[in-house]
């Protein structure tokens, strides 16, 4: 499925990081929310609130959970989970587009 | 109105001028599309398709519509229209946040 239906969309984005992360975040009908969001080339580091779901919709990520030594490559189609108050870093080469569940 | 309600947004997002501007596309109940977008600051120049309405939604801008010498600033409530098969010079001093609307 390439998009999301009966969602309703906010209007004003999200940019982190100058930019090297943008996204707009999604309201279901039952109140909870994603972002669809993209992240340029770079590498970045993440924290958490609550638990996250990061779905690769298209391009290629390394990612490295907070407390971990090992590094993890994603790819489109494929999610990686990061628990709540935690953090990740991820390194992208080129333009990731993902989206972001809240658990 | 600070979000569009009823809609489908696609996963995928557009990028332009090496993410200088990030946009997620919006599909109405009717078919019609419009994109949710920011643009980073810089000076781009943008071509037209279909004649657009950019509203801003957060942020400044500064517009010079093809063959025309005057730039007009445009900020957060305001719109500008461009016609089709056309283009226009933007310069945004700090990130723009806006909603292209295809008429």
């Amino acid at each position: 499925m390439s998009q999301f239906d009966n969602v309703s969309v906010l209007k004003q984005g999200n940019v982190y990081f100058d930019g090297k992360c943008v996204s707009h975040t999604v309201v279901f009908a039952d109140g909870s929310k994603k972002t669809v969001g993209v992240i340029l080339p770079s590498k970045l580091n993440f924290n958490t609130g609550a638990p996250e779901i990061m779905e690769v919709i298209a391009g290629v990520c390394n990612v490295t959970l907070s407390g971990e030594t090992s590094t993890k490559t994603y790819s489109a189609g494929q999610s990686f989970d990061v628990p709540g108050n935690s953090s990740f870093d991820i390194e992208t080469t080129e333009t990731l587009h993902y989206v972001c569940h809240f658990a």
